[in-house]
């Protein structure tokens, strides 16, 4: 039976609940806006015991399908106060599908501040208490886990940021390799895991008996298909060499790559950290790109080494490198490098990171470029040092500490490493999607100076966008024509369920699990007035190209009609 | 000719415009609504160019009729992202109506950091840079502008904390002694001035003519009246006499003042800030009682000595002794007086720094009662301590500093110190005004444990509190049976301006109000949903009655319709 796994903390029980009937074509993004919408009131404080917390994996994760394995985590957010749905790749999703298990849902907080691990597997789930590991930096607490409890398990956890309720707080998953190096990021879910007292949840699925796929026929023909379209994909074969940095040449030179806290114009020597220099560095230092999901077949994870030649971070993301770097007129690989591996042993968002320090700096309280300082902060965290403390609250807290009103945040959330002024779809995306600013909810650079038709473009990536975080795939897998992903969902999903879903049908559950987030959001107050980027993005204009965000308001204001 | 003076920080112009017909019976808070609502947009930053702070006194200042000195500020609130106003008495009111001002509104902002003072006579207003005062606390500012500008000035000005646009920042107003003890304290209106770079306004109305009264007989007569309803009045007899702590008695037996960050619960030795121990002690040091308006007939305010006989604080309030008393545990009457005179110089409002406090005390990193690390963050604030820069943000940014989720506020807004469990028609004005948690848009504490009928009564004392701010009436001054003075605020307002208004018309002046208010507010993104408490108010019962506020949220939710 597919199970519900209900955790409440308050009393430290553990409920198994057979997955009802309408579930069945939910998994992800879908099905945790299902259960928040339906179960959790609009108004409460994240951080109370009224919030949920939902782990789920996506639709077709167990089956192995390259790239299927993305794990949602959703919750009340307490960054962005809307509902919100985080998603990261690992290995954390395939076990889930394996044990049958949909969603677990965490609920409740002790009533004292204590500490546990949630130990899952075929026999169900234990809650067990984990004083020692209160603290404890990701890198340190997983290893310390997989020595306890074997190597092939897989673990959630929070770090240090989570553990202080921090709204730029991550949850990370480990990767293939063992490492906490995959985050759900954004909105501060760590925060909440952390209100719950969890530190970690180790989910471990030997023994599980292997998915069943009920045409198997239909499913091995579609996976080729699907790997025949991404080997075939030009975008994804430089995304394949070089990670997500190949982008950097080209967002750079339009300016949506972030530089100066949104005031522009290049940041000299910006060729360190283009996708080719970084790749061969990082080859000449022995480190290796790779999936961190079983059977990706894109493997644009970065695996950097330092300039020891010894594993220093993975993965090395674009976002990063950008709201680290150039956001912060800092270039140096290495000392970004070393952030990123920091923000992901504290369980921060270098994205909401990266944009709160760059507030300190144009607070002036903090020099542009000044590197050693930023990982100063990040070392300094640990010990509770303030400025560590106000950072992990997010850009538009820190903000407010400093008393400025020019802050790139919408619904409360920073945007990422897209200028919405110079790649206009994704600002609209920002301005309306449910989760406030954020790249994953619909990414679109065709034609990107121009307001024309962004609305519409916007709409359709934002739909395509949560049908996929529903069903599980990874949007770095995306071909460059996208929509193409509807077609082979519809006959994965046929095929391991037996149902006879068409194109439309997966485009129809990316409209229901948006349709379901905005009436959660709804209940919590937001209204389409919210759905607008701060003043500056209309005034100010961007270098190189001189634009301001100009799609106009009003269409805008009726994406959702 | 009536004029409202416009001044620009963003080119340092000054534009006197003749008031327009429309505004005729509008002033205080009905006119600061109306000019807010028909020109700032609900959506910018608060402290964006785009922000207008609207100094306007109320319809009767000059005329000098007994405690109609009330000046109000407006602006959108960088604290409760709301419409906000907030008044307070001192003298200037009486100066701006002699000089033929309806209102003040202050637009743009410099550029760079800088620092002006305006300088308004019967000859037009001056903006004047002024570098100097830069940074100074508000009773050294005020004594060195009237060494220089004469003693007979009013002065508005901020603290450090306006300068450094903290959300819980006042506007000071000077008294009738020449110090700036009143305060317009509430959401963070000092931060709004300090963003345009303004320190101080002096008003000078010296060789300004008495203001025109059209029917000088039902002028004296109403007056005559009004001086017999409010000293016949047992309960303003009592204000009279002790000051607004002397309900102290009664709030703290009822549980209505707050104690142990809303715990509830007797604080020990509390008999310490009870107002006749106060008046004992203070008669005893050769304090007083002064009236802080010209021509005052309650004359409530505490001039407070310290332990040395000299002057300490004015005016020591029941807010304060609560917020910066009971509900940390503290009943050092010194001590609290020595916290509201930092307060008032730093220009913080006593009531949402006491709230922010109490977090730290609820988090364990400050002990409850500990009087002296509570004066210790008010000094260290002026040297930038982090910790009284998180508590000048106000309540909620603290709670979400320290990552705690039971936040005693409304729209963002800490509570006042009446808590809504022990007075539920309060706990609806807090849950439903357009400014979030404010007791001055309406007090009732009649029959005050049972939820029956307190909608309807709050928004009765909602209405009439919206008019006398508009008419520029002192609440404090409020007789027992509040609706008399609707007759008087008619016959008043009839006298000056020969107009026929009845009792209505002015129930209607504050109708009006609120509709603007609520207006301003919904182009903001307010809704319906938002009038709520914070859930530990419905289900955390307060000592002694063990009450929780249990009026109906569905009631509360019709009571604009």
């Amino acid at each position: 039976m597919e199970s519900i796994i209900r955790i409440d903390m308050a009393d430290l029980s553990v409920r198994v609940e057979e997955s009802p009937r309408k579930y069945k074509l939910l998994g992800g993004r879908g099905l945790s806006a299902t259960i928040l919408n339906g179960e959790v009131s609009g108004t409460i404080h994240p951080l109370s015991s009224n919030n949920k917390l939902v782990v789920a994996p996506g639709l077709l994760a167990g089956t192995m399908a390259p790239s299927f394995g993305r794990i949602s985590m959703g919750a009340k957010s307490p960054l962005t106060k809307t509902i919100k749905e985080s998603n990261a790749g690992g290995t954390l999703a395939q076990k889930l599908d394996l044990l049958n298990i949909k969603a677990l849902v965490i609920e409740g907080k002790p009533r004292e501040k204590e500490t546990y691990i949630l130990f899952i597997d075929s026999t169900g789930a234990q809650i067990i208490p984990a004083p020692e590991s209160s603290g404890l930096m990701n890198y340190e607490l997983v290893a310390g886990l997989r020595k306890r409890y074997g190597e092939d398990i897989g673990v959630i956890s929070i770090g240090p940021a989570g553990e202080e309720k921090m709204s730029a707080s991550t949850i990370a998953v480990t990767d293939q390799d063992g490492r906490p190096s995959r985050h759900a990021a954004r909105g501060g879910l760590g925060a909440v895991l952390g209100s719950k007292g969890i530190k970690a949840i180790i989910i471990n699925a030997k023994g599980a008996e292997p998915v069943k796929i009920i045409n198997r026929g239909l499913f091995k023909e579609t996976v080729k298909d699907l790997i025949e379209i991404i080997k075939q994909d030009k975008g994804l074969q430089l995304t394949s060499k070089f990670g997500t940095p190949s982008v950097i040449k080209f967002t750079s030179k339009l300016g949506s790559m972030p530089s100066w806290n949104y005031h522009g114009g290049e940041v000299p020597n910006i060729a360190n950290i283009f996708g080719d220099t970084i790749s061969k560095i990082n080859s000449s230092r022995g480190g290796k790109m790779h999936g961190c999901m079983p059977g990706c077949a894109v493997q644009c994870s970065i695996v950097f080494n330092g300039s020891d030649n010894k594993h220093l971070t993975s993965a090395l993301e674009y976002e990063t490198l950008a709201m680290l770097g150039t956001n912060l007129g800092i270039v140096n690989l290495d000392a970004i490098a070393q952030m990123d591996r920091l923000c992901d042993e504290l369980g921060l968002d270098t994205i909401e990171t990266g944009s709160a320090i760059a507030q300190f700096m144009e607070a002036g309280i903090i020099e542009f470029g000044d590197q050693e300082r930023v990982i100063k902060i990040l070392e300094d965290f640990k010990n509770g040092d303030y400025i560590g403390r106000i950072v992990g609250q997010g850009c538009a807290f820190t903000a407010h500490y400093l008393g400025l009103d020019r802050v790139p945040v919408s619904k409360g959330q920073a945007f990422p490493a897209h200028d919405p002024r110079a790649c206009k779809a994704v600002g609209v995306t920002y301005s309306t999607s449910p989760m406030g600013a954020d790249h994953t909810a619909g990414i679109d650079y065709n034609d990107s100076l121009s307001p024309e038709g962004k609305v519409m473009r916007s709409l359709d990536i934002q739909t395509l966008s949560a049908a996929i975080d529903t069903v599980g795939y990874c949007m770095l897998a995306l071909p460059t024509n996208a929509p193409l992903i509807y077609d082979i969902m519809a006959r994965l999903i046929n095929a391991r369920y037996g149902t006879a879903l068409s194109k439309e049908d997966i485009l129809n559950i990316g409209k229901n699990t948006i349709k379901e987030e905005l009436s959660f959001n709804h209940s919590a107050g937001w209204t389409g007035i919210h759905n607008r980027l701060p003043d500056f993005m209309r005034t100010e204009k961007l270098p190189p190209h001189d634009v301001v965000f100009d799609v106009p308001q009003d269409e805008i204001d009726s994406i959702f009609d």
